[in-house]
């Protein structure tokens, strides 16, 4: 078990009008750790609790002894118990403004100075950041923005490139769809046609009630408005499912059975001939598959698709400003109901929302875009059953920096503790992983 | 002569709830361009009016017509006419909050991909940016925070290492009074001399109006603070001369003749049996050949030592912020008056000017202080003359970044117009500037 610190950093870090601190959580783990130099491998927290993250990194965990590493896990501002103005944090733009990707990695620039130059026996400790997911791009962004603090990075499942203009929007939904093709006889087509089935039993009362009941919903649907949230929530389901599509049982965004989509596509295998309500009949055990694989929800709550330990409000903030991710879908390469990405809208639903606006194009200037060959020493790896790998560095570039792919993995596998149901390519990837890790060291402790 | 241009920029970059615009001010030359994929010299504007330094960088127009290159000038924000909140930008600690180094080269990444997105033929052109002195540290980090954006950089005089912990405090002042002990017999003796004569001259009400008048001060001394900031001054404009000590007659900080300091040194060759008296007539001569050399000057004001096209109060704001560069003096391995660095006193001092107080550590943690070796593509370079050369990168460093020394050169003498009296060092070091350019840009056009 790591311990729990605390430190105190800006509220802002490019200003000086807010001269104001906080308590910024992380955890140590320093049972392995060889003073002087032993390595810090150093998590960079993303949108969540960290002791979500901490115990779901286990990569992390199983190398500590082999490279005589101390593990740091550091909390991102504005998740977990970090929070800048304690309860007051979220209430409005004004708390808000200081919740940006560039404040978060100026707070782990400044905790790990202060780590080697309090820590005896960590002057010289090089440090190597990991991450998955929002928390990869970080790791990779760190290494970009910081190469002084940072010697290397592992950004496993981080789609940096899923920015305005880098990615076709609707690659994303593409391999939703996929994984689920791949898994069971007609299981796509029929997640495709339910859209419609729903559409059509929606459309009296007593429709309503069937699918409220069918699908045991805590709040019965009553509206169209209530309709859209109820297929959006779905949409969403199928969306994780892909995420977290682990051929081990798992307890990530939920607690899941091997191979989840497998499963959820038996329940969706009918031919052409099946009737809505049959059809919507195999949805909801489908999506039992996800809520309920414990049997312990007395009922399934549409406002909710996913572990608590996340901070959504956080990230919506986030993809309002700086995080503008295009997504789309056409319904004929997926099997979602076609949606064109329309920023205006967007940017309008920030505004009501928040009060800021996104700024579609600035991720891209201050983080390069495609442009990245100039830096050095960091891995994309990425999933080929991961949605996220859409907008991923999933093709090999130049000497320094390094794309892993592993086929058969979802959302930053290789991030997680080993199993013996482990594809033999994410132990491929976390092999390749440790030999650059000790590359990286070896070439930092050859400069002086 | 360049066009002007204004172009809309966000006044927060790393924020969103200030959503307001600003007009920064650009100039361009694109008389030598050759479109497509001609390059782009982009001066990276320091602490004053853009037209100032655009008139002072003849380096870059003389070599655009060899490069086929347009030439950009970007004013810094809060300087010249490139002013956030118009007359109100420095009105209080609220409005100047946005000027920072940060927010600069923000600025600046965001002014050059909106440049290439529209300009036809510039969309692959290569960008190098330039600068000198502050300009040249934000040159430097430029390349380091946005190597997407520009492929390489030239940081004259640029003092990237003046901060907190990096140089000792006391070389800036020695450099000073080497350049005074190699211009003149007992040069740098008397100027040191001459502090306690002021002090034994200034104790009495006849001695303050001799003082006042030998030095035709436009306003007279009258207190011993008045006695404070006429040293201050004084030691001011030696600093100045130090800087501005080139070959040949230039008008930068004040209209000079060639090696400024020989012609100051002739009135301080006394030797040890100079009275006080006779001393400091020598030193208002000396102090005359910078503030009065064309002969226009009715009086001499302490209050300024300077070009006006400089923006001192910005500066200042800077300095008692993230701009942290410690000095001191010892009195004897220099010419001044011993004084210590004392953090808190200019904290505090900074505090009762602006309501802010700097963060020592901050520039460091940014741009990573002397562990700069990941980098690559930027040249420094540097006047054995110069005062600033003491906290810039003097010694070879790996691969990619080149230090140049100017053993005859003063601040940033490499960027301007050749003159029949450059030494030989400058007009290698320019040439290698060059031949360093001509490498990113071909390099830049194999990437794809």
């Amino acid at each position: 078990m790591p311990f729990v610190y605390f430190y105190l950093l800006q509220i802002d870090h490019f200003g000086f009008l807010e001269d104001g601190t906080f308590k910024q959580r992380y955890l140590v783990a320093d049972k392995h750790w060889k003073p002087p130099g032993g390595p810090i491998l150093f998590y960079t927290g993303n949108e969540g609790d960290i002791t979500w993250f901490c115990n779901n990194t286990g990569f992390m965990w199983e190398i500590a002894e082999e490279f005589g590493a101390m593990l740091v896990f550091a909390e991102h501002r504005y998740y977990g118990e970090s929070l800048p103005f304690g309860q007051e944090s979220y209430s409005d733009s004004k708390h808000l403004n200081y919740l940006t990707s560039e404040q978060a990695l100026a707070d782990f620039a400044v905790l790990i100075q202060n780590l080697k130059s309090t820590l005896p026996g960590a002057q010289h400790s090089p440090v190597i950041s990991v991450g998955g997911s929002y928390g990869g791009m970080l790791s990779a962004w760190f290494r970009m923005k910081y190469p002084h603090v940072v010697v290397g990075a592992l950004a496993s499942s981080a789609p940096i490139w899923q920015f305005p203009g880098m990615v076709p929007c609707g690659e994303f939904y593409k391999i939703v769809t996929q994984d689920f093709a791949r898994s069971g006889h007609n299981c796509d087509a029929n997640v495709r046609k339910s859209w419609n089935a729903i559409n059509n039993v929606s459309s009296s009362a007593s429709g309503l009630q069937w699918l409220s009941e069918e699908f045991s919903l805590c709040t019965p649907l009553k509206s169209p408005v209530d309709v859209i949230v109820f297929k959006g929530w779905l949409q969403e389901t199928w969306v994780n499912l892909a995420m977290v599509d682990y051929p081990y049982e798992a307890n990530f965004l939920q607690p899941l059975p091997p191979w989840p989509i497998q499963v959820v596509c038996k329940y969706l295998g009918f031919d052409s001939t099946v009737t809505d309500h049959q059809l919507l009949h195999g949805v909801s055990q489908a999506a039992k598959v996800y809520y309920n694989y414990t049997g312990s929800a007395s009922c399934l709550n549409t406002s909710q698709t996913a572990t608590g330990s996340l901070g959504l409000l956080g990230w919506f903030y986030q993809a309002c400003t700086e995080m503008v991710m295009p997504m789309c879908t056409d319904g004929v390469q997926d099997m979602f109901e076609p949606e064109q990405w329309n920023f205006q809208a967007f940017s309008d639903e920030c505004h009501a929302m928040f009060g800021v606006r996104p700024r579609a194009d600035w991720a891209g200037t201050v983080y390069g875009g495609k442009d990245i060959a100039s830096h050095s020493n960091i891995i994309f790896s990425n999933g080929g059953l991961d949605p996220w790998s859409a907008g991923g560095v999933t093709h090999n570039l130049t000497g320094p920096l390094v794309s892993i792919m592993i086929p058969d993995g979802a959302h930053h596998l290789d991030l997680r503790y080993s199993n013996d149901r482990d594809p033999p390519s994410v132990r491929e990837a976390r092999s390749l992983e440790v030999k650059y890790f000790k590359q990286w060291i070896k070439e930092a402790k050859k400069t002086p």
